[in-house]
């Protein structure tokens, strides 16, 4: 009896996250923000890949980032250097981002906008998050090459919520045991649709294609 | 009011698990089981730590591995090829190991005993495990060489709940900007009587502390 109550708590803690995340979805629509729910384990290079994602974007589009971490206002500090606007959400002890948290965020950065594209970096942990839909348009999951390439069928869920399947640190694959095939295909039975890129932040590996694919999804949305 | 409801339901699902892990505790200290509970990311190295591990104490001790995952039997698969009986938890989507869980595995495995060290692998998950007391002796975190020696301070509660932290994947320090001393400097002032090594199951560097310190602490515990 007590754990059938603890599912039903459960249910209506993520109904009421889908809801708010569905307004929220439904706000960007309008304001023409596309947004990116960006997922991995601690140090798989979130940050890393902002900073060297954003440069390549700065020209074309207007930009936001929402810092998600436990404590620490690093990230944000880190993203501010870069002349993008960036708001840090320390949760506080919760393991993932949760839509009420985007939307007290959103409010206070959208009068500083319009913004065309809004980057959620979400908790580092590759199981929480990946219950809780944001209200954004890509979900990417992301896993570094030395946590192992046989990662994405232990977790399931952050695969099968995604669309897109970044594999960071591809500059030290040299030195791993590590077959982006491997984790390519796997993720691929999770996921039949979720598209793979190899990336690498520090030797610039893949990231023409990851700026080619932000800017095709984003015209697929809203034109370009 | 639904808030505080909530709230309360949490605390009773914590007071169960510290109650069932209390009850464990005391029964290995009856069988002078000394009981590991290991912490980290995933693909920090946790079942390459034990595969290291395992063949150093196999001739001394007695040894049962309980591996903690949300699916695939995999790590119990890689762990039983060193002749060390291993039992695999899946959690189905929760992303950290409860008392009640290993009480379940426990019971299964006991009468195969006695067992003198027992290793608890937790999920990988750098946050929810922190909050869940198993019934162990020594809480170990485990951070990898790649994540960043920034990671103490942005995931405070795992270094704070334990004794030991083991920065693994020294073989890769070449290749990174991570400085040892950095991290153990965070995680210090997050928990003053941490001790940290700094180990390579690739290489071998740090094994030997590693193993002298799992030594002594079984000792300091139960006499050698």
């Amino acid at each position: 009896m007590a754990e059938i109550r603890n599912i039903r708590v459960m249910e209506q803690i993520l109904k009421a996250n889908d809801y708010l995340a569905s307004a929220l979805n439904a706000e960007w629509d309008q304001t023409r923000t596309f947004v990116v729910n960006l997922m991995s384990s601690p140090g798989a290079g979130k940050t890393s890949l902002l900073e060297a994602t954003l440069p390549l974007l700065k020209e074309e589009y207007r930009m936001l980032v929402l810092e998600g971490d436990i404590e620490t206002e690093r990230d944000a500090e880190r993203i501010r250097t870069q002349g993008v606007p960036a708001l840090q959400i320390t949760t506080g002890g919760t393991c993932h981002l949760e839509s009420h948290m985007i939307d007290q965020a959103w409010k206070l950065a959208r009068d500083r906008g319009p913004f065309d594209l809004l980057f959620i970096e979400n908790v580092g942990n590759l199981v929480c998050p990946a219950s809780y839909f944001l209200g954004e348009h890509l979900t990417v999951v992301m896993l570094s090459t030395p946590e192992g390439d046989d990662k994405p069928m232990k977790y399931p869920k952050a695969f099968r919520s995604s669309q897109v399947f970044l594999i960071s640190k591809s500059d030290l694959l040299y030195a791993l045991d590590f077959s982006p095939e491997r984790a390519r295909r796997e993720a691929l039975q999770l996921q039949p649709k979720i598209e793979t890129l190899l990336v690498s932040s520090k030797s610039g590996e893949g990231m023409q294609r990851w700026i080619q694919l932000l800017k095709q999804q984003r015209a697929r949305r809203f034109g370009s």
